[in-house]
């Protein structure tokens, strides 16, 4: 921790910073200048992290050294990958995992249906949405546990392991019988009475990041899970809130080379939802292949323009099946598979 | 709804259109141009809404005419301003009231004597946090149900009803027999099975601003509670996400106008989080009730350097006391009281 | 300067980052920890401030001490504010001062009785574009020379001084023989030919804020306009760009008490541009006036609905008259005047 | 042109709109709802998107329905592609264009020992900056015409045609001389003084995206340029302004698929500005091309840690070589060749 005094500053302000920091247990190293005085903290920078050093009178900077994430930090790992298993698909590993279904599960044969079409195509994953997190509350809210039971039938008849996502604690109990993973949607990315409930889940966790969290607030979050107990974490970017327009989010791809240097989770990039625009999800599936992404979920349905949400977001199984082949070719070029 | 065409939309497509429309039991109003087709949907817009219709082929922009929410809409009010109670306080008449209180609730001393500093400065409500949104799982997390009871001693010494933050809806029952008011943090304001759960409270709900929610959003949200009955809701603005990194966050006065013009619910302003700065939180206090703030919420701690959370942008009481001194001027100057 | 090393960072590698800063002329104070190394830069922070730090293997972070800015910063005039003198008209004093007149000079009975209109008002400077940022080459361009000498007889009709842009270098010579003040867009805040061109003027300039300048880009901006000679220079917040839609920009009205503590120049607040909505341009004039603004920027024109550009956010002379008797108001509310 | 009237908007103002947008010369198709009146209007769109009907009383919002660029847009060229030559080399057909140099032209020594080096790594075009838009006024400026001297020199030597920024208007006929392409660096995209003049150029113009420019934005400042018949322009995304600070900007790629689909003109990527962390812009560099750009732009330095501006985000000249073999097989899992 280094706190930078205000050029205003008085010595008895900065003999006061020094005391209060030795009350806490901390040494000092202090360098006086002619306009500012730098204080460098030493000992273990967690504990002294939360104490609110830039209340204290005098006081114009304070900047942690460390980082704020230990358990996620890829050091943490000796620099290995972790590869996660959702059912038995590994997912951080050389190969690239298709994640896809529809945003909500339907009826019986709309989940059956599409969930045969994405697993001929060379999807590994079956998402689909069970409880879901509208803007209005006069949308389509879900068929909730209805549509889980739909969910686990698919998988029955197609093999693939289920991911969905949740929304209230209360839930936990209900979903972790019928899914494989479970997921946090980007609205609920720092609601932290969830993240410690599916911390102590069996159950692995795709995180996705909120709209206007940073790469740090990410790893923050997923933190939480991790400090509970559950290792088995994916990260998922999905788009962040900028001025354009022109696209539903900006999906951020920055972000793909930038945790796979600055943690051991996979990462997983969800194009549909990143620009919004049908016509351009297969071009940014490819990006975020080339990027160095681990996994692409991407809505399909048989149907859009009767889906009862997100449908124009959404490719058409045979679109579907043609990315994928293009995936498998830049995936090679970057010397991973599908 | 008016819909618009591509320009290279094929008749068949338009027709399509068209005709699918008319199976959800609509009319439309056709107008063919040389580059597109306007397609105009009569009926009541609110059924048509949810509806794919950017899915359908040939189909390049969707603009409803109507505003998504109803309950919330100032003409519900038939362009009435709203009044909600907190305990006994009025928000959203002629007076502005003046929410303070710590971030946290540390302990008996601390919570009882800033609220009687803060009530004898001109404080109406009493604001702490018993269940802390910290972005570090490693930070201090709160009392919990110790922090509720220490409350509703302070209102018990003091008359001060309670405003406090609600993150889990298991939490309800426990924090509706201690608080007046049930405050969903920014970072929860997308948490829709938490904004259902308070929708069905007797108490009222301050509903703050996400950091990256438009004025829309935070509409649509609030029409949640709404819809499940409660109408007892403030709206605040908290600050938005935006690339300045000067200030903490940065606080969106315009939100306070549109808002007033777009609802009937009352405003609440929260400079502390809004600016982040504590040399600052007065000025945009002053500014916010110029502005046509309804209340204000501001932090205050006796012992900012030894505060368990967000120290640093607390102030003392006496500077509070300075502070309402100051707004109540300029609350006269726009014809407003204190 | 501090220096962080990454954890990774070789000895040899520390040892050639202290060599380098010592071949640079700077001594180095070394702190090294556990993880990282900590390396203080001793010296003169301007000359190392531009040298590539960030380029030496090994480093993980460089953060300047100081201020990137000198004569712009609040310390320079010894805590003073400065006063800017418009012709006679002085800004950054006691009075809060009004510029008032049409987004574009149009013809001579358009800005001849607008000027007259917003005098009796209380407007205190003439504004009036001639030369006309327009988004869209087929938009109204301005009209140039003609409109520099419309400008200058309603000066010598009404007395006020006036306030006109200026885009191009080329323009200065032009434009300095009819004008008061040189006015530079927010699109050209980061023009670096036309901030060294006006700083070699010996007149006054306001410098707007662009849609994506930080405060700190901003100040290094007039920093560049000081640096040519020129210390009468006025900031001017006109909002930002931001996610939110329903206003034109957000206004952030944080920037004017930090633009007061960080610098002496005087502030100027556009609420016109900064919200873009007529009926919400008054609100923020007021808050701009409580949170410490020296001046407002207001647009007026008598006819908006024939405006040849961005009519739908003038006021009327009527509603700019009233809205000076409120902005008197809230200025006496926070002991200045207008 | 779509209007829609308020609520409360009476029959007089609904006459009123009607009448004033038949004076300018327009027909209207009224269609009159429960709540609010749609009024279309029918004709050339270009000649009212300029009227202030958002001016008149009634009007809640008006909707172009058309684009509000025609020279630039896709359907001008009949949907096919433009290639723009600099020097002899093509962008916009099959093959991706690699463009490099160092940030600023520092002496004849480093330009051309970087241009060589360059060239035989496989790049097609030479960059190097002799006017520097830097941020403060007490960095390095460039080396003006010394600098362009030197980078035809180069040319001389390598035969690699040169791209260079212009910064005013004045510079025009001397960089002419000098350059085989300019360059409008991002503050000055909305330069329009400098985009008409360049517009009056024989050379071909690279523009690069504001910081804060949507794409209708960075589109409509190219139809300035090409407005004034210079149809030669080639559109960079280099990364716009968010939130994050983790990286030093937000790389948009969705700005590719979709500019590609907007617009015939050929879209260049600059990783190097766009995440400006030299260990991520590989991996940037490999996610535009599998999302479609035409081209890149990388920036190399010899000698980074000696590099007078931005040294810290240039490759070495073997890890650009590493680069170029890394996009080859990209560019050719997406059908295209290097």
């Amino acid at each position: 921790m280094i706190i930078v005094t205000k050029p205003e500053a008085t010595e008895e302000q900065i003999d006061h910073i020094i005391e209060r920091i030795a009350e806490w247990g901390f040494k000092t190293d202090v360098s006086r200048g002619a306009m500012r005085t730098v204080i460098g903290v030493i000992g273990e920078e967690g504990a002294i992290r939360e104490k609110p050093i830039a209340a204290i009178a005098g006081v114009e900077s304070v900047t942690p050294v460390l980082k704020p994430y230990k358990l996620v930090a890829r050091e943490f790992r000796g620099g290995n990958d972790s590869v996660v298993k959702i059912g038995g698909v590994a997912i951080g590993g050389p190969e690239i995992v298709i994640m896809s279904g529809p945003c909500s599960v339907e009826n019986r044969e709309q989940i059956t249906s599409i969930a045969a079409d994405i697993k001929s195509a060379g999807a590994k994953v079956l998402r689909g949405g069970a409880f879901k997190p509208r803007t209005s509350p006069y949308a389509f809210q879900g068929l909730g546990l209805e549509g889980l039971k739909l969910l686990a039938e698919a998988r029955e008849v197609t093999g693939l392991p289920v991911i969905t996502e949740i929304m209230d604690t209360k839930d936990l109990e209900m979903i972790e019988q019928y899914a494989d993973c479970l997921q946090i949607g980007a609205r609920n990315m720092q609601n932290f009475s969830l993240l410690k409930e599916v911390g102590r889940s069996k159950l692995p966790v795709m995180l996705k990041r909120g709209m206007s969290a940073t790469i740090k607030d990410l790893l923050m979050s997923a933190e939480y899970i991790l400090s509970e107990g559950n290792f088995n974490v994916l990260l998922c970017e999905r788009g962040i809130r900028t001025f354009e327009t022109y696209t539903r989010n900006t999906l951020d791809l920055n972000a793909v080379p930038v945790l796979k240097a600055e943690t051991h989770l996979p990462v997983v990039v969800d194009p549909t939802h990143g620009v919004g625009l049908r016509e351009h999800i297969g071009a940014m599936a490819l990006a975020a292949v080339a990027a160095g992404a681990d996994a692409l979920m991407v809505e399909v349905h048989n149907s859009p323009e009767l889906a009862k949400s997100d449908g124009e977001q959404a490719l058409l199984p045979q679109e579907f099946a043609d990315l994928v082949a293009r995936v498998k070719k830049v995936a090679e070029a970057v010397g991973r598979s599908v």
